[in-house]
């Protein structure tokens, strides 16, 4: 018997005969002699259907008053999923954010948890019921006020609960099967990992692929929470991420690639001390991310350098503005704005002691004809800027190249024997 | 300046521009130097759009799952409400039940309330902002868990707002103007009533008149709370229910009819002690209210009488199936069923000290040809039940016969002189 924190996405519990679906699967976990607690997604739209009608009111809502309506989707979606667990005969409770303990800061709609205190939920599954948490909430005590978590915001939650109940695991059911070594609608030959460590799911989470968002995999790791990624449609195992086996880690777990950012160049910027700090500090202050940064040698004699960085293409307009708005006291001559780049990233634990994988990456884009624009590097990722029509026959030629594709031995993948 | 709660209901915010237009009201009634706390019911058809994806996940769905279920419409219209007021430059803060103190008992879907503890709602107000409060719900602070008040619950919640915030006024707003003598649609020289007491009013609507619930109506009397009953959709003042002014009560405060009722008969009961207290006992036990009651004196020499009570025409079946099943132990010889029944009553708090207002409805029915089946009484009450199709006539001609009709003079409705 064990304790497994269950979530369930918004396409998982889309109308009332998926709920009842997701009701049948945890009744059958339950069944089978654990304690289940669920956390659970606004059903399909809602979210997006609630955030329309604030938008016809008002272009500016409050973030507070925000919050309250947003938190109405859960609501709906937690009641009916223990009614329809009541159905099939076992006990339900659904708990809002407040009532499972899930306190956070003051930040409505992007508030970090702070504590979970569930005695409301352990009262519950030690009364033999199912317990049901709405996901993407908490209060925020000092206020007394409901705020959201951001999107994605329900994996976290759901790991929050299984860290503070000692969960023995957390399972986050949604449409995929799992994490794959790359994206199969661009690799068919790509294979689902039966095993990922925390730091290199979040490589790839950074890397562009929505398999699950960073502040999950993050509150997994601090907490030691295995997570159990897969898919609500099926009945396969799908993808443990965990702490690092150095036994069982793969070199590399997979490839990853993101056609979502653009890259911005400033021209000729007077190679001085202090002008790359403040150019990012414009960009900081305009609330963008920054990814990746390719500051050139200046030429011989000139004082002058290119600085390039790359960022989400939705922020493009901010930051080149702002840009702009400092342009005589930074000095550069113009701004190149391309948004037609893709972004491929290799991950894996092993990485690290493994030399050659960068000379072997760049071996196999030269072999395919593909140009490098820029390179960024962690511990256990390598990342690289390709046109963006070329990204798609790159993340092929790189999986192929590592031996990912699944006509391969699998030993090849998850062996910690060095090659 | 006055402490000002308004109310407004599902049809006053029924989708954006009403959510706006509602806005508009209040940040006037706010500009003019008043204090106001709104009370809000959920949009339009957002509840029965919720009891009916309830209803495709299980017929016999959870009451406290159902109460969570219901609350997010009012948590929907509540923040909506709030964002359109900020728009309009003036600060308003939403609040749950629970957040505005609004304690209750655990009778989930039909809580009572308990108590209210306003204290963020005062705050609220004296920092100068708008205050909005979920109607129809309520938590129940033995189990932290929420409530739901029942249908019209939203204009209790805000009588108990206004009683604990000790407002100077309540203002009922809906899509009709006020309280009338008549339903206009069946007397067209109905007139609307500029003040009525909380006696009539309750009388009022406990004869099948949609003013105002019984219940809101009693906690207002209880403590003493102006009700202001008027359309959302003008500016002309409405209906200003208040305690009686022997100066001022009119004799009559209108006609009141009710044709959602159906009458059972029990004939040849045998005519012994506690055979009627069985039949009433029977038809409580399954939930049944009675209305009003007729035995007839028996028969010489037969032992035996017919016994009639009236009822909700929707607990028909619950009732007569309810008294087949104690067919033997009674001993009637059979049961009529009749929905083809109409009630008419006269209410007004001068009827008790003016002799000569049931001659004088008798009289008009008389005239009219129209049979009287059964007649009841209280202190500032008259019913009568008449056929179903003669109803409207029986109306028309009472508010003919009281001098109610708008035509007549102002005085003799008002005046408390007697006559």
């Amino acid at each position: 018997m064990a304790l497994i924190v269950q979530k369930y996405g918004g396409s998982s519990v889309a109308d009332a005969a998926s709920v009842q679906r997701v009701a049948a699967r945890v009744v059958a976990t339950k069944q089978a002699g654990n304690d289940v607690c669920v956390v659970v997604s606004a059903m399909g739209d809602t979210t997006d259907e609630l955030i329309d009608l604030a938008t016809q009111i008002t272009a500016d809502p409050p973030r507070r008053e925000m919050d309250i309506l947003l938190t109405a989707g859960e609501r709906i979606s937690m009641s009916l999923l223990a009614m329809a667990i009541d159905a099939l005969g076992v006990e339900a409770r659904s708990f809002t954010g407040q009532q499972a303990g899930v306190i956070t800061d003051a930040a409505y709609g992007r508030a970090r948890i702070i504590d979970v205190t569930p005695s409301r939920i352990s009262e519950t599954l030690a009364e033999g019921h199912v317990a049901i948490v709405a996901g993407f909430q908490g209060v925020n005590t000092e206020a007394n006020d409901v705020t959201t978590l951001g999107r994605g915001g329900s994996d976290t939650t759901a790991v929050a609960l299984a860290a503070a109940l000692g969960a023995d695991v957390c399972e986050i059911f949604s449409d995929v099967d799992g994490v794959f070594t790359a994206d199969p609608r661009i690799v068919p030959a790509a294979r689902k990992l039966a095993k990922i460590s925390y730091d290199a799911v979040l490589e790839i989470a950074a890397s562009g692929a929505k398999v699950l968002i960073p502040r999950c995999v993050e509150y997994a790791r601090r907490f030691d929470v295995p997570v159990h990624v897969r898919s609500s449609f099926s009945q396969m195992d799908g993808t443990m991420v965990t702490k690092e086996d150095p036994m069982e880690e793969p070199i590399i777990a997979g490839v990853a690639h993101d056609s979502s950012q653009a890259k911005v160049t400033l021209l000729d910027v007077p190679d001085v001390p202090g002008k790359a700090a403040r150019i990012f500090e414009v960009v900081a202050e305009a609330g963008v991310n920054i990814d990746m940064i390719v500051q050139n040698v200046s030429a011989t004699g000139t004082g002058k350098t290119d600085v390039s960085f790359t960022l989400p293409a939705v922020n493009g307009t901010e930051a080149t503005s702002a840009l702009e708005q400092v342009h005589a006291e930074i000095g550069y001559s113009r701004i190149q704005y391309d948004d037609s780049i893709g972004k491929l990233s290799l991950v894996g634990a092993g990485m690290k002691s493994h030399p050659g994988v960068s000379a072997r990456l760049f071996g196999a884009l030269s072999d395919a004809g593909i140009n490098i624009e820029m390179i960024s590097t962690s511990e256990i990722r390598l990342s690289v800027v390709t046109r963006a029509q070329d990204l798609a026959a790159a993340v092929r030629a790189v999986h192929t190249a590592f031996d990912l594709d699944s006509d391969q031995d699998e030993a090849v993948v998850y062996g910690g024997t060095g090659r």
